[in-house]
């Protein structure tokens, strides 16, 4: 099956906005072995749309749009589109009665806007696409001919969550599939791309007939292995037999597949082990505690934490020895350790883990240039440290000094 | 002058690579008084590539491609597009010298590759456009009619480069830039789409000649007026125009302009009144205080903070009171107003601030649904707080509720 997307706004032809949701529909659906073959973008213009559709419609018949779909006058893509169709527009009153019922949930005041009944204003003969991750509902507009549009809101935990909750499926049962694009990813961490690939040899130009790419970032390097047109039986065999190649060659820095979190994988260990966990931060201010309270349920095993700024409340909240500071630095594995030990006491847990560098852009010297951190972690009174340095800015250094925090926790846990 | 913009490339379209180059020169040109109204994506294919190309010079007659100019089989931009002017290719001596230059100076061993060689081929009666950001050059080509199509690399530094050196200069001396694009945005926060559009009122539809566009974010609800095609002076008077009456309708809910940051705002406002601030945080798990530091200099006004994700924490480590939680529940103003003054006192600082929330998926009732969060300010003893509920998932409340507080702070330092 083969679709184009239409995205539309003013912010996207601006430059204000980056588009994220083309590149995301495209991956769930090569998946399934649905290629997105043409992409536009377009203003709020109701004949810029218009005439990307129509054109789209023209070439593929199958059309996917995200935004416009909001609660004010510059949200034209239903009428623009419905016009295409030849379909006037009407009120759902089943929408409105939802909008309603959601304001009056929310416990916000009054009553529902005028503007928001926008939302409810349908093309005749659509079919409704249920938005369970906003206001706005998306629209499944088909022709005799089986032409289609679906249109999607443009916010991107909307589109998202419409593509897989309703589009892909609908899809799917229209018939998409049949030879795939199949990949897998191996999550590797604490290794450059360069030593990967020196550890690979020969393996890396062509490992069991799959490409093989290096995709860096501040949680390491993933190695993403892809397979195509091919049966999907041949295609996971092919998979295997290339991902235990890798495996092979370069297993200890394998931490998981796909789309495998450390934080999550931290937080397994922890539940399995019955412990508890306190952070203790500094450059990072606050960062690893909010990673492992991303997750849902991480209540059971996270704790709290400190977040120690300024060396005053790793001295008075931690229990970091002044002389600690004085003779090795705020960024020193001897301070890192004496973090971790004293959040571990402080607050009464089983494990406690730390955090101290130079996140940039001052404050580096020759000895700890920009880009240096210590993590430590002490495990029932067991500390383990070690001391890295990573590029990047401010952001990714303190990223990057989470990851590696983390990834100590999960060796101490395994260990 | 109206231009648009064609994308090459599979990794594009399956959404392996997310397109900013589209946008850098959306955000370069509108400065310029260029206008792009249109952008295409496409694969590597001739055929795809001549279409999009096609379609675009028919429209506007002003295109610029990005990608596919490498030196491997699949890079088919500039062939696939010298056909539709009917020009053949030559090989460019000029270019095939460079290129070995480059070769030598970069100490790489042997001779140049033949497969490099590619790059040094060009359609007939091109004009060369040079490339001091990598290896390929780029590629004007023009007809009688002055239907034109520039053809830049996909590298982003190369395109970025390459449009500044290049791109932009020459539509300069073209004539572009006697109108412009101008555009300001007043950054709202603590109030609905929906609730904005109703205050707006007529102004919403008409706002003294500049279009206004609406977007929705957790920071808040961003107001962007452009104008367009006018001569600057009176561009600017409009904007100022659009903008002081935009803020005599919703003055107290702008906190700021185009890149405001509200944890910028309130690093500004302590350094003002010499305070130091801390943080107390439940559901945002360290998010708050990630935010603030994540400005390089925080430390200045930071001094560090305590996560209380368990209730235990906020007892031990905050003093708040246990008779509190039960009365009111962790979830509470109340609860709120303790942990912000027992971090203040704790830490020694004149500013706490904190957030206790049901960021979900889990943990909602009737009274408190997912989304509810408090949040309060304590100054020097003075205290002020509030309640709220949000909509989005766990990680948009948590951002959501890390803007109401870092708002409350701005507020209370202000009055």
């Amino acid at each position: 099956m083969e679709v184009e997307l239409v995205s539309i706004g003013d912010e996207l032809l601006l430059g204000y906005t980056i588009d994220t949701n083309a590149a995301f529909f495209a991956r769930e659906a090569a998946a399934l072995g649905i290629r997105v073959v043409r992409r536009a973008t377009v203003g709020d213009g109701a004949d810029e749309i218009a005439s990307a559709v129509k054109e789209a419609l023209v070439r593929t018949g199958a059309v996917i749009t995200s935004g416009g779909l909001g609660p004010t006058a510059d949200d034209l893509t239903k009428p623009s589109i419905a016009a295409l169709f030849n379909r006037g527009m009407r009120l759902d009153e089943s929408i409105v009665e939802s909008l309603r019922a959601r304001w009056k949930a929310r416990g916000w005041p009054g009553e529902l806007p005028e503007a928001n009944k926008m939302q409810a204003m349908i093309p005749e003969d659509a079919t409704i696409l249920v938005n369970r991750h906003g206001s706005a509902p998306g629209i499944w507009l088909e022709d005799d001919a089986g032409r289609w549009v679906a249109m999607l809101p443009g916010v991107p935990r909307e589109f998202r969550g419409m593509t897989k909750d309703e589009l892909l499926p609908r899809l799917v049962a229209m018939g998409a599939g049949g030879t795939v694009v199949r990949s897998r990813t191996l999550r590797t961490t604490g290794i450059a791309e360069s030593a990967l690939a020196d550890k690979l040899g020969e393996l890396a130009k062509d490992p069991a007939g799959v490409s093989l790419a290096y995709l860096p970032g501040w949680e390491g390097v993933d190695l993403r292995l892809t397979v195509r047109d091919v049966p999907s039986v041949e295609a996971d065999a092919r998979l295997t037999r290339a991902a235990d190649a890798l495996r092979g060659k370069v297993g200890k820095h394998v931490y998981g597949e796909d789309e495998a979190d450390m934080a999550v994988l931290v937080l397994h260990a922890l539940r399995a082990h019955r412990m508890r966990i306190a952070v203790a931060e500094s450059c990072t201010g606050g960062m690893l505690g909010m990673r492992l309270t991303a997750i849902a349920g991480s209540s059971e095993v996270v704790h709290g934490g400190v977040i120690a700024y300024d060396n005053e409340v790793k001295v008075a909240q931690l229990g970091v020895r002044q002389e600690t500071l004085v003779a090795h630095g705020a960024v020193s594995e001897e301070t890192a350790r004496e973090m971790a030990t004293g959040v571990r006491e402080r607050l009464g847990v089983d494990v406690g883990v730390s955090i101290t560098g130079v996140a940039g852009p001052g404050g580096g010297t020759p000895e700890k240039p920009v880009g240096t951190y210590c993590v430590a972690v002490d495990v029932r009174g067991v500390t383990r440290s070690f001391r890295t340095s990573s590029v990047g800015d401010r952001h990714e250094v303190r990223q990057r000094a989470t990851q590696a925090a983390l990834s100590l926790v999960r060796v101490a846990l395994e260990g």
